[in-house]
């Protein structure tokens, strides 16, 4: 019943600088129009399409700007992990430490991020149903960590091709966590440009809208003040200078939809 | 930007009685909430899972209760045909014709349905893609008749399952006609129950809340006093008792996106 | 455990003498292979993408072109059909009444082919689980027909994408009745090319290959001498030249899968 | 060109005696019916559905057992590896290393599993298109190994189903590397069973000789002499006293596939 949380960020890291300028116009943007904030980016891009795809700063500089972002703004921070080693040092830094798509069923990754303590956003495979979720989210809470957070990020469609299912958002609020629409990969097209992945970024704002509709706890927008110059996932950012006008809608939608929520 | 509309009316027709109840409740609701509405029902359900499935009381007796419906209330009627003579044989009496999902590439039923100059709706098929649509349009428009409505009614996900791709909306609505979700049908389980559909009822609030928050020309949803005794998509069907509120909350929607709402 | 049977001729009919080239071919090749055969064509393209794909001949000439190829060579004909008349016009001439996918729920079509006394042939929805088609099939046998049979040609997989799955074939089989292998129209790419469907001509004889590898009753293969100038489903169709390779690697897979067939 | 190769052994290691009783048994069928061997098992079952799946002996354990079965029988053994430093430690006992699945796109494993110099078989993502695995393989290939397998193992057809496309296996092959068809975990139903994975056993000899037909580098099996009993995979594993007969037909389908292959 909180107002909505943005989690966002660019995708992945580039320089202090970059993450500092970013964190700072989102922050602004939730505090004009009442939303909570968590900074997002990843320090690794582990599987990319290609091997020529851009990997990132590397995990050290990377916590340490995300440390520099904390500090400076006072927001929580998240970023992504892939092994167990990676779990633990990024618990010394960020607040909430989240499960790649692909990892999601890897049981020792989920134990190992739930033992940190942190937040444990895991993020449903496209190959996963909804309601395959609360063996995942039992993993994790077998840790003694029930601090859980399950996203939406949509399913195999066919080829190359992702599909958002509006039903596995409420199945998976029966689980009791808090679930977040994530509406920048949800419009990904997973490898559709043969050496990288497409993605429709203009459908961003409706996946963030309708599933707001329902009353959520969070939705997950990645941003860049240039995708179509970004290192990674470009083709379904959202502009910078756009999540203002994006951010006062969602939040209308929230006041309605906290006020009548969907519920199963 | 016209206030929502509501097709809604029973999945078959019953008996003149009946069809009146519910129209009544429903246009009673309508005017509380401040909604446009048309009445649908169909004399005959021309493609049951199974033989054994009801398949109604028949045209000739069907168009005559519609005929009544639209006498007593003055509201709108659609029904749901299946070759070019009932095409012709509906138009003397509804407002709307409807092109059933599985028919919605017949050529020749489009070209009859357009020729009777009555507003024609044609419903996605299960096996198309939404940029797939304005070739269907276009064969109904090519009888001069623009009149059209396009609905979503889910897209094959594996077996005996429909997603709904909310991007589907948008997609259609740049055809420029008015552009319907069927909260009723996405939410079906095609042969889900061995010799007939199952459904999901319970997500059906949930389908026409989503779509409804883009801003959208209207909702079909079927409804009964006791759907698990209706002849057909009882599964499916919203309790009539429970559509006062449904529509309460879809205005409330309806208001905010069509005063923000979501455009390609 | 009899030979393959080929059902095969181009998508539609053009000229009489265009159908008997074909056939003559066909009829050849079969003799030589030892297959029997089935020819196939269309007069009427009843559910184009488009309004401007071409639709035929219309029924009047398509079938009389069926009746010559009938009575020049001895072989049976198969022609699809799209309303009641069609069934019992085509009923006079053909062998097979086929039932086309899209239209494969439509009650009142599949009695009407029943009650002809043909040969029945009903094609899979692309909607349609394989364990629905015994609803199918029922709807015919009501009639007192059980010359029915059941052919796979995809289902929908994401956009524009078919999919075979293989487990269809046996599960079909359980039925009874025969089961065939469309090669091409599962090979299709529905809407594929904005105003026309697109196709895979190259992998058909890998559809069919595989599946007769399972021990079946037959395969479907659209064939045209210059497929890239075919009125329709060129994309999808093999060259007349190539046939004859096709049918002699077909026919070694069929004589060792007759004697080892895979039956649930 | 060269016979089939087949890839089995029990879903995980049990203890030494049945790892060595299974292998028996297989070197035997393979040496009657003159295909090659490789045994396989897993020592952990890193992604179960739930936490109460049974993980498995773990790795030293599991090695030891592997490297027993490979001096007995001096067949080439395969085993999965789900990070880097098993990739390694597997590397000092088996012939094959195989990457999951779920972690085909994890850069970092398949550099450190080319890196090893062991052949590397890599499943193809249940989200994955064929056409993106070229990208997949070249990660490995980028260490200097080509010896790399490419498996199919079914993609995601709505929840908790797979479908296996044939045309994934000549789009595979294109890359030049063998290409091996999962006849197991093809006919897997994901979560199915709520708390674990489902299963079509009766299926797989029918995936395994579809794909056959094409003329294929080899069949990955899982195979028990008591499959209800098993620990994981119990539902789509073949009993161990059928892989002869299996393998028999495998084998006769090989031959006519291999003197007449199909390719793109």
């Amino acid at each position: 019943d909180r107002p909505l949380t943005l989690i966002a960020g660019p995708c992945q890291l580039e320089t202090e600088a970059h993450a500092l300028m970013i964190a700072e116009t989102l922050v602004k943007i939730c505090e004009t129009v009442g939303a909570q904030f968590v900074f997002k980016a990843s320090y690794d891009k582990a599987n990319r399409t290609s091997l020529k795809g851009k990997r990132g700063v590397g995990m050290e500089a990377g916590l340490k700007m995300l440390e520099t972002v904390r500090a400076e703004f006072g927001c929580p921070v998240l970023t992504d992990v892939h092994d167990i080693a990676q779990a633990r040092a990024a618990a010394e830094v960020v607040d909430v430490i989240q499960i790649p798509a692909f990892l999601c069923r890897q049981t020792d990754l989920l134990l190992a991020a739930g033992e940190t303590g942190c937040v444990v956003n895991v993020k449903k495979g496209q190959f996963l149903a909804p309601w395959d979720m609360p063996n995942v989210a039992e993993k994790v809470a077998s840790t003694g960590n029930d601090k859980i957070l399950l996203t939406e990020r949509g399913a195999s469609f066919g080829y190359n091709t992702l599909v958002t299912d509006m039903r596995s958002l409420p199945i998976m609020m029966q689980t009791g966590y808090p679930v977040i629409m994530d509406a920048t990969h949800s419009v990904q097209q997973p490898g559709g440009q043969g050496n990288s992945s497409g993605g429709q970024r203009e459908f961003a704002p409706l996946m963030a809208r309708t599933a707001v509709s329902i009353g959520l706890a969070g939705v997950f927008i990645e941003t860049h003040q240039d995708p179509d110059h970004a290192p990674s996932d470009g083709p379904n950012m959202i502009r910078l200078d756009q999540m203002g006008t994006v951010m006062k809608t969602l939040m209308d939608f929230d006041r309605l939809a906290k006020a009548d929520p969907f519920r199963l």
